[in-house]
């Protein structure tokens, strides 16, 4: 939907923000442990894309390929992506 | 299904004697570094049964509920499980 | 150190019984979801466990290797471990 | 050094790119399982980039503070920031 659409780009330019944020403090020689900690929330703020998108897909897509009796393929693909992030 | 039960009855069974493995390496002082290879490797045992768990959950629960028009639901508490595994 | 030695065992038979818990909760058809909570706080407690045994490890051997001008392999190996848990 | 940082700027750089790739995907409507492994793969990239600074404060600051003494600190410190990646 458009609401979900905004809010994913909306945060997608902050995580870019952050990467570039992340980008300065190498350049600037910043502390290692305080450049790790900036990883790792924008670790979180990408995570939390991915749960947004794949709620969205399944409640789209995986829920309409099921209503169709296409559900099987779509359980299959999106199987293959979820175990991408469950290792 | 019974062969996905049997499948993750016997995998359960492996990881439970691969903890008591690491217990005794505790135990005996092994070297951490070979611990924590094995704890790693156990936690790779123990995703690969949360993958197999979802993938039959989808596959059975939420494909029904949303084949009888209770989709949301069963999705909204998917959703939360599958984001404690996408922190 | 004893304590910490006590402490991971104690941990570590917890997460036996957990484990056990878990292969039950398979065998009587419990909900899906109910289990892949269970196996994701089986995975917490490995976590911490594996805290524990990394800093004990870089406490005890990299540090005493560095103190003793063999740190870089210390550290080589000890990245190693880590890489696979920052995946 | 200036090898380890040049090489983290380039990969910064590059993420930087892929993130800006991926908000592109959600502002044309792509397939959100393609979207998704793109972020799979961000992420794995960024964990790249946090290796590498972990090795680097490790080699750097943590066994110069082992060699002053004053390691216990500056363990402390490393921990805090390792188990975020280990949970």
């Amino acid at each position: 939907s458009d609401e979900v659409k905004k809010n994913l780009i909306h945060r997608l330019n902050r995580i870019e923000g952050q990467v570039r944020g992340i980008n300065r403090m190498v350049e600037e020689d910043q502390y290692c442990l305080d450049i790790l900690n900036q990883i790792s929330a924008v670790r979180s703020a990408l995570n939390r894309v991915g749960q947004i998108l794949l709620e969205s897909h399944i409640r789209g897509c995986v829920a309409g390929a099921i209503e169709q009796k296409r559900g099987d393929e779509a359980i299959d693909e999106l199987m293959d992506v979820v175990s991408r992030y469950m290792k």
